[in-house]
């Protein structure tokens, strides 16, 4: 703790970015782990959470009449503009947090301990398992197979070791492939469509160069083509801009030669490349930050921005693939450079529209475990978890889960999930709160022994997944493959994500939890209809399984809305007061133990969801 | 009939703006009023009808390989490309159309009669009455009073003959101010909000020219603040940009000078005028109407456009007033030029931010007839009822809508209706089905009998108002004055407006449809619950009055949305089903008089809400 100069500052304003009003005024804690501002100037007990492992960058501006500005951004894009009346004091919490925000000895996860034992903790980490999910496909089948070939990382450093090939690939095709693409990261299977057995395959590119061939990876795209013999070709899609492909030729990299291969459609899909996302989003976010934009700075910014031309082409490409699959049957293998950015978010975009089971709570769950986190997409380097190479951040995990959002906004009952949920997966991306995005790929989590040091998100989720629930789910919806426009006004600015913890802006009404509140007191309803419908039967009053009051039977269930959707679903949701409770407690509730604040912080009494502003 | 050259053409095809998908196929009928589009190509019978008077343009473009092209636009923003097979047939139709829809012997408002008597007809005029709306206010009180000063519209031609007036006003005052103002619009009261006493009163701009006063007129905005004896001042809103105003001043007209009456604060809110607005709309249109636009073709030209500018302009001018009246207590005068178009938006964006009342569906139809109707702004010109001056059409009423619908969006509890009601009321201000959006003020709608010979809306809205319903409603929410955020990043285009027709758009799955079928479900739950709840005390298993569960006594009730909200409002939801079905049958329903389709359109099967698409 030798970090905290200043455990506590009081007389503190928690300005609005937006308004003319009053700023907040309260304490300022330092803990081990986060910022915590408790509100005074209110009646109910306000707090505001910073994780300091979430923090992007501290700044101390110039003394004015009103005090020392502190300004802090996340890496999550929240913000807040403190200012601390005692130049020595902000000098000090300035210092304290710049030193705070960098993992000097470990990373959040090594110090985060939720009272769970060492039976929990290694359940936890079994909770999702990639592995079963290509069981659910229909894996092993006649034409594909599981193999632990990687089973040393020895074929590829980066992917997990259990891989999914096509039956007819043999152990030196595999190899051979291998030796022919970036990192060797082989063509593999990302997901398998049992109705049309079109398979969708992932890979890096190709070390072409200018003419170079090789025999292997001409079979094992044979291999995958064969493995799904209605199809007379398969797709292999490009997801970088074609100029970028080209470049790479030069470096001995580059794209497939559609003459070498037999019976593929090459095609590129034109999604930019790291540094141009990165560059990208930081543009929208001094759109966010502008304090009076007016509406043309506001629209040319976004438009200057090219952030939501982004965001369609990434779904442009997710759609391609899933149409490909669905209508033409047809295979199709994807890669951009590496094979762990643009692939990563192409396959399981396509993987969402194509398959329902992803659209549910535990399925995006295991969705990320498999295409994220199995197939080495590179967490530390692309949110900058240590202090490294600025150049290898960037948002592509954020615009996978943007892409998802502008879905649900399409799709409001096509999705298990709601908003919160992808913008707690979000944050927990970034908190290293658990272990599960910490390292670059499997091989080097094994390494540090995450599974025994830390503890996975998903059973946590889990636990609180009634937050995280869509209340306008259908399952009856949920079996068609999704078909989104990608039209340019169907892609929105995402407030909830980029300018949510404004307190300027107006709080919307959440539609959701009012909902949940509903589907709540339906369920009592029911619980309730039934006690009397069996003091009934049981007074004879009413026959046994009769519909009482003459409605036709598929009306004696009040429930439109599905609130169970597999079996695991079982428990009932929470009332809306519950929820919103829970809301709150959520961060103390997780960060309890190591989190000790200087000053008392009693039994929180939130009352006002806004007011508890949670950072996480 | 002479005008229907064709009255059938078979073998049509109604093209999709946007996707490569087959277009449908069908029959085109032309009947006395609408032009019917039947889909023979599904299986389900799919109707389109277009009432001629809304068409807005139709245009025939050259002979193509699939047949000869038919683009038809409406003034609703609904548009439809058809192509026939003979170029003869096209010419017919077009020629037929374009004598169809413009209102050669009357408009439809005189032809149409939905088989009510008299008694009816005369009964459905008094249904909203904007009288009583001041009654409601508190009028009269000891400040305000109700007046017949023009009565025969000899004080201002343009207004309705019972204007609200300072008690203090004299006779000599309000007549003097009248030769003061623009075609005589003097200060009169639009909204009382009692808690604070504070009035919003709107007029014309004075004839102040460069250095002219008028005593009258002094005393008369004197008179309105002594009304408000709390505030030591008051507020003078021009809606007009600083620059116009001023151009006005050399034209003998202009805005007041600060110095030459007591106590106000003089303030410009800069909303551009009708020229403006109808050019930016032609922009937007042009936006949408782009066939595979990009990203940045569709952000720039939204910017472009400067649509969502104005839009928020408007907003921020209704902030501003109900800020005034709810925060500073203070009485505002608002004017912009005639005081009829700028000045009803704003007075009528002030009044639903204040009053919770016109957030709901009868509030709305009073204040539209208060503020809209009785006010005189020119639905004929504006609207291009009939062939005129094509620079007096402007979208001010639009505006309008779009601004609830904004709030809407910023507040989706807060308001009794929905969407739905605000495009089928601004559907009816174009259709001219009914009387009520007929003629520019109060004196023109007397002198052509429209009370006699026409039908009012209202009636025939509130008829519906099941499917005006938002399920979300809360009246708990209503009481507050609405604050939104007038941040850029809060105003949406307005798809459900401009571009809800497309076939190629991602029919948007209504949540709120969903939730209305919820609604119905949980009063039919309910229902059952009392029915089996009135058995079991019958039966002496459970105590009269008893809570049957041990649940807390207020979750007795399944009801957190508001199912009714006024007592008018007692009439049950009806069922998801039955909701559908009436948004189909609504068209044939209200035009089924006058209406005969060539060929038999037997009663409509539509099961897919998007394939019944309604064009009015």
């Amino acid at each position: 703790m030798e970090h905290i100069l200043t455990p506590k500052v009081e007389e503190v304003k928690l300005l609005d970015r937006y308004t003319a009003k009053k700023p907040a005024i309260g304490t300022l804690y330092l803990t081990a782990t986060h910022l915590i501002f408790v509100e005074t100037s209110c009646n109910t007990r306000k707090e505001t959470w910073m994780l300091h492992h979430l923090i992007a960058t501290v700044e101390k501006l110039p003394l004015t009449a009103m005090g020392c500005p502190l300004h802090i951004s996340c890496k999550n894009f929240h913000v807040a503009h403190f200012v601390i009346s005692s130049e020595r004091d902000c000098q000090n919490v300035h210092q304290s947090l710049v030193r705070l925000s960098q993992p000097v000895e470990e990373l959040y996860a090594f110090l985060y301990n939720p009272k769970q034992d060492e039976d929990e903790r290694r359940n936890g980490w079994g909770f999702i398992d990639s592995a079963m999910d290509f069981k659910r496909m229909g894996l092993p089948n006649e034409f594909w197979e599981m193999t632990d070939l990687n089973k040393n990382y020895e074929l590829c450093s980066t992917y997990h070791s259990e891989l999914g090939i096509p039956k007819t690939a043999s152990k030196g095709t595999v190899f051979g492939s291998a030796k022919f693409r970036s990192r060797g990261r082989i063509p593999t299977l990302s997901y398998y469509h049992k109705e049309s057995n079109a398979a969708i395959c992932r890979c890096s590119q190709p070390l072409s160069g200018l003419s170079a061939r090789c025999v292997e990876d001409e079979e094992m795209l044979q291999a995958i083509s064969r493995a799904n013999p209605k199809s007379t070709f398969m797709y292999v899609v490009d997801t970088r801009p074609k100029l970028n492909a080209m470049a790479n030729r030069a470096a001995g990299k580059g794209y497939e030669n559609e003459d070498n291969y037999s019976n593929i459609r090459f095609q590129f899909v034109g999604i930019e490349n790291i540094h141009v996302m990165r560059n990208s989003l930081q543009k929208l976010l001094e759109v966010c930050a502008m304090k009076s934009p007016t509406m043309s700075d506001y629209l040319t910014g976004l438009e200057n921005s090219g952030w939501l031309r982004h965001i369609k082409a990434v779904m442009d490409a997710g759609v391609f693939l899933a149409k490909a699959v669905a209508e033409d049957k047809a295979s199709v293998l994807v890669h951009c450079s590496d094979g762990w950015d643009r692939t990563a978010q192409v396959c399981s975009l396509a993987s969402i529209l194509l398959d329902p089971f992803y659209r549910t709570i535990k399925g995006l769950m295991v969705l990320i475990e498999k295409e994220w986190i199995s197939m080495g997409h590179k967490f530390t380097q692309r949110c900058g978890h240590v202090d490294g190479d600025p150049k290898e951040v960037s948002p592509v995990f954020t615009q996978f889960i943007e892409c998802v959002w502008n879905l649900m906004e399409q799709y409001p009952c096509g999705f298990e999930y709601n908003e919160k949920y992808l913008l707690e997966i979000h944050n927990h991306v970034y908190s290293c709160q658990f272990g599960n995005f910490i390292g670059n790929c499997q091989r080097e989590r094994e390494e540090m022994r995450l599974y025994e040091r830390t503890f996975s998100v998903w059973p946590f989720l889990w636990e609180n997944r009634h937050q995280y629930r869509n209340p306008l789910h259908k399952c009856s919806l949920g079996k068609e493959v999704l078909r989104p426009s990608t039209l340019p006004l169907n892609f929105k600015f995402w407030c909830g994500m980029y300018n949510h913890f404004d307190k300027g802006m107006q709080p919307k009404q959440s539609i959701l939890d009012h909902l949940l509140t509903i589907t709540q007191k339906k369920a009592e309803g029911e619980k309730k209809m039934t006690d009397l419908q069996r003091l009934a039967v049981m007074d004879g009053v009413l026959a046994d399984q009769g519909s009482p009051t003459g409605t036709p039977p598929e009306q004696t269930s009040l429930s439109p809305v599905s609130v169970s959707h597999t079996d695991e679903n079982a428990k009932p949701l929470m009332n809306g007061a519950a929820v919103e409770e829970a809301e709150i407690e959520l961060v103390p509730t997780a960060g309890s133990e190591k989190m000790e604040p200087v000053g008392t912080v009693v039994s929180m009494e939130i009352k006002d969801v806004r007011g508890g502003t949670k950072f996480l």
